[in-house]
């Protein structure tokens, strides 16, 4: 089976909530990235991470096995740099292997949780 | 007239949240994936489940009758088996027949409930 | 200026929630279909609504004048036939202009309210 | 690296709550656009507001340094025009270089706020 999905994704929006709410760590404040790898070859991805005021940073770089999904919060995302959270920030994927991105967000600084995702741009090889 | 839509598609993220608050079932959280076959032939779908940690479980078959939606619950797939609850999964959906694939999560873990959905990523073919 | 957009699109994911919390209509639960036609010529619009159990339903006509949005309520369509809620259903645009679609809802069956947003899927049209 | 990302957006979905609740500015309600240039030249962009009931409004202007994110809230726009509050509008995003896309809506109209966020929609440029 031919593999879903393309090797170069962004995302424009990206935003690590000071605070939260409720048990953790399922309830804190996150935003993930969900790689999925349909082929039968490891992914090897790089997340490069750009801000408003300074150069970006990267590349952080993870695998994504054959034929597995990984679901990466950005908060533990640690070498090269933490990201900072209350700023902004997007990030460009680039993977050796076709995948697919997603997007999402649960932020609980307040006492009810609110949620967001969206599938990522894909670029077009 | 033509049906619109895909045949190969993906949604990279995936997760039924463990608890819920609130009338049962329709504030159960849940996950859903929405097709549509706007076409005048049934469109007989497959599933895929991939996860972090295990190789992939499927296919789930269900079909989608000509000029018909449905909104499938992940959380109610039983066969060749159930998925887990708290458990980061990412699907793929393939078709016979060109369909459109959304996604919804309804999560009530908390007292109020949050929601997303995002369109899935549709393949090339 | 070349108009942005699609002549045909579809949403997969479609449910009015039953009941609302809030003042009314603006925290009304409902399910809209944002349009925009930046070109410069009026766009004649028609909505086929998909249920689950019975055949489609429509088409709903509407226009959306040059260089305007439109943003529309499905909870408000009348003619041929209202929209049952706490129903799933999903729906077909199809536009003599291209246009672009985005598919929103506001969920206040619990106290606080819940949102999602998603493009819709666009034709190769 | 070739820049990431398309010359022409769109979203058919705005509106600014017209109410807060929650610690200022981080909670109040708003909705963003945000822009990612990944490319080495600075974009040049150029934002028109499009409404229900009279002729679009801008160009609004901005750059996206070459390798910066920039996360624009429509409530800050002021020339040529502000965005009324509580009133449906659109928007078209052009720009002289690549660039990528999403939109965000914090809501917190209620005690505890509601996001949602999607892609724009990238025309064919």
């Amino acid at each position: 089976m031919e593999a879903i999905g393309r090797k170069r994704w962004a995302i424009a929006e990206g935003y690590i909530p000071p605070s939260s709410n409720g048990p953790q760590p399922q309830m804190t404040s996150h935003e993930s990235v969900c790689l999925l790898n349909t082929g039968s070859q490891d992914a090897h991805v790089s997340i490069t991470i750009f801000y408003s005021d300074q150069p970006p940073v990267g590349p952080y770089r993870l695998v994504v096995p054959a034929e597995r999904t990984k679901h990466v919060r950005f908060n533990n995302l640690s070498d090269p740099a933490t990201i900072a959270v209350d700023r902004d920030y997007a990030s460009l994927i680039e993977s050796d292997q076709p995948i697919v991105v997603q997007h999402t967000r649960l932020d609980s600084r307040q006492a009810e949780n609110a949620l967001l995702s969206t599938i990522a741009f894909a670029g077009s090889e």
